[in-house]
């Protein structure tokens, strides 16, 4: 006999009926699903035919499972005048939660939910992306290589697509060999990998206030310390502020996002970039730069990428195609000339590679041209649509309420009179069915309180504006 | 004036045309590619007009250019008189390389060529795969989910694939609560956001010896250190060592592969599973079981899941569709009663989400049937092909020459005379163009000197049979 099936049921047929009742009560069968024949219950639970039978007969006079005539057996669907039983409570985790995890859950809850008008995800409406475009592709892909599915391609990754990201890296004003390139998992997979190629756990790490909260995250999961330095309007990431830590502290890196900073949308300036390359790599410090939103400039230029700035090869910069193109594609890449075959190997050694069918179309669709006219609109539209949202708040929200003005990415990030609690207007909006970003999750010391993110991705419409008419009112009824 | 372009060059346009250069001397820009509008590159470089034109003629009259009327400047294809220049040695990384890092550079480059016999990997040919009846569901989805480019879907993952994986889990013993599945990039990605959650910096973790050099690195990679316990033929996993390190060591999780282990491909027993399940969970260890081969046992039953003998919650199964259904496609998962809300956490963090299409190809194939028959097929066909690579190996290989004999997954494990070196006999035969594994990587202790690899995975032919043949030969060569 096995132990395949639970050991608490005394008899061997109420143990088979046991597993049956699990999985109906979890919901891994369902009302009218088959459940498994006889004969392969049997191998299954390493029982006889007959012990078998025994217990789907219990289970049919229990009123779980019916018999369908030379058909098997079936989940009863349930009498609809029965109360059904509570589900069993998931096992709680064995370790506590602090209160900014439990922040973070109900934040990455929020952005699970389809019923909120979405103003908590910093990206566009899926009908905005070039859908038909990269569908038509999926499926030149699928003609000309039926058996994408069985292989694998290994990091650092297609080479014609790495090729392309090569070719765009010119247009950031830094020309890149692809060999330096490597396919990732979005833009977060790089620089978790590059973190795990130029950290050690208790290492600490530079990054700018306010900064994206996954990114924090991510840097406490590897064991890592963050030290922080403003982020300021107008100017971005302080220069200054970058030396003087530079000087009393030991660095391992930094996570800088000069770019359209997320939450802040600030875009740090050239001399800032310059000096603050300058003096990292000149102390050895590799710097990791998230240029996600690069490519969403409103203006006309294109900003510049740190590596434009670096001699040294330590500037690694990290994108994806998350904001521009295909959110749910999950493909990113990391640019490293120094750092390039370490990544590719903890690639390899974390996840192995990236899904074959998304690197072929990407490669594809970046060749067949049409990506800068697709930018044009999408940036064109974004460019529209901050200015509605930051004239909807300065008409709904308290007066001593303060915006950002962005020139380029996907979000605003608004400063509340000093009485409103940001993360308490979140939760209240969300009962009203709206989603913001709470402005203490920005920052490792739990700053911002007083501050909320708000995205600017969904195209304008009398829906959004009455959300931030509530979203004011909920404002106004807690300031002052 | 800006300082996108590099900073050594005195003159303006010499800095324009540095660029271009670098664009084509590294291959990101190929013959006959067009070359940024003069336009558009006098507003990425910040330069005038004029200093573009200077430059472009400046890249004409060194022949590395080509103007083509009513269209603009291309790169001019190479005379094929002149002998190319070298190209630039990509930096060398600063992390000085072990033995053991050099030699898993050389077994991951071998997975990516394709001029050799590839007996190196541990998966089956990609036309063996159900590419059609895959294919035709990404067609399906591309029409009732033309968005899904522009959908992301957070984890834990598809609610559909996870309640398929859920019943799944019931056939090896286990009936899992769908809400306790998380989908992950791959089994690996699920080892590791396993090991993150339940283990810090430094901890020891248990492994068995042999097993896959992946999973050693991954280790690694994470600051965690290792202890190894024997996994004998014909019994699996060691429990009575299990036992006697769980006694004097402080581990903070076990990961084991009991279900046809890689490299060994043994089946350790139920009594085994269930002994050292109670040893571990009565201490409160966790362990993160990788279950990637379970589902191609050449006999008639699955075996089981080390779930299956776990009232704690502490067991994770970790599994992928990689060895079964698709390589390509990067979507496994962890079933974590415990631990699935944190690792859920982890994955958002770490990368976000795994893909939508393949998530949503994935829970179609699953509910559509058919799976089991394609297994089947597939067990069949690696049954017989292992019996004909074991055949082979005792034909061609020299005399005190063991082999395994698996009853499941997709390699066969070789002990070699002890006057043979597995490394140097890896080098060589991939000098002649055929692929293994060596031994030393599937130990931390670099053990199984005199091992190899081999995968059963490709269609028996005389090409492969002649490929044994030679790596008998080469192995002949340096016995006695």
């Amino acid at each position: 006999m096995s132990a395949q099936v639970p050991s608490q049921a005394p008899l061997l047929y109420e143990r088979v009926a046991h597993l049956v009742e699990t999985q109906i009560a979890t919901g891994t069968l369902r009302a009218n699903d088959r459940i498994p024949s006889v004969r392969s219950m049997s191998r299954a639970a390493k029982v006889s035919v007959s012990t078998v039978v025994q217990a789907y007969v219990h289970l049919e006079n229990i009123g779980l499972i019916e018999a369908r005539p030379q058909s098997g057996f079936y989940v009863r669907p349930p009498d609809p005048k029965v109360v059904p039983e509570p589900r069993a409570k998931p096992l709680r985790s064995r370790r506590p939660a602090s209160i900014a995890t439990e922040m973070l859950d109900i934040c990455r809850e929020a952005l699970t939910r389809s019923d909120i008008v979405p103003l908590n995800g910093a990206f566009t409406s899926p009908a905005l992306y070039p859908n038909q475009r990269l569908n038509n592709l999926v499926r030149e892909v699928l003609r000309d290589r039926p058996h994408h599915a069985g292989e694998l391609i290994m990091p650092p990754g297609d080479p014609e697509l790495r090729r392309q990201i090569a070719k765009r890296m010119g247009l950031a004003g830094a020309p890149t060999d692809p060999e330096h390139v490597v396919i990732t998992s979005g833009a977060m997979d790089a620089i978790t990998l590059s973190l795990r190629v130029v950290c050690q756990p208790g290492d600490t790490v530079l990054v700018e206030s306010p900064t994206y909260f996954g990114l924090l995250q991510a840097i406490e999961y590897l064991g890592l310390k963050v030290v922080e330095v403003p982020n300021r309007p107008g100017v971005g990431i302080d220069a200054d502020a970058v030396r003087q830590v530079a000087r009393t502290t030991r660095l391992a890196a930094a996570v800088l996002m000069p770019n359209f900073n997320n939450p802040a949308g600030t875009l740090t300036t050239d001399d800032a970039k310059r000096d603050i390359v300058a003096t990292l790599t000149g102390m050895e410090v590799p710097i990791i730069e998230d240029d996600l939103y690069g490519d969403l400039h409103y203006g006309s230029v294109r900003p510049t990428s740190m590596r434009a700035f670096d001699e040294s090869g330590l500037v690694i910069s990290c994108g994806s195609v998350s904001k521009t193109i295909a959110l749910g594609y999950r493909i990113g890449w990391a640019v490293a000339p120094q750092f390039h075959t370490e990544i590719a190997r903890a690639k390899f050694f974390a996840s192995v590679a990236c899904p074959t069918l998304q690197q072929l179309v990407l490669a594809r669709y970046y060749a067949s041209g049409g990506y800068d006219r697709y930018l044009r609109r999408i940036r064109t539209m974004l460019s529209t649509n901050s200015q509605h949202f930051i004239d909807a708040v300065a008409r709904h929200f308290p007066a001593g309420t303060r915006i950002t003005r962005p020139t380029g990415g996907i979000v605003i990030w608004i400063e509340l009179p000093p009485s409103v609690d940001g993360a308490e207007l979140f939760r209240t909006a969300l009962a009203s069915r709206i989603g913001i970003a709470p402005g203490i999750v920005f920052s490792a010391k739990a700053d911002y309180r007083n501050y909320i993110r708000m995205s600017c991705g969904l195209p304008w419409s009398a829906a959004i504006d009455r959300a931030i008419e509530k979203l004011g009112k909920l404002a106004k009824d807690r300031s002052g």
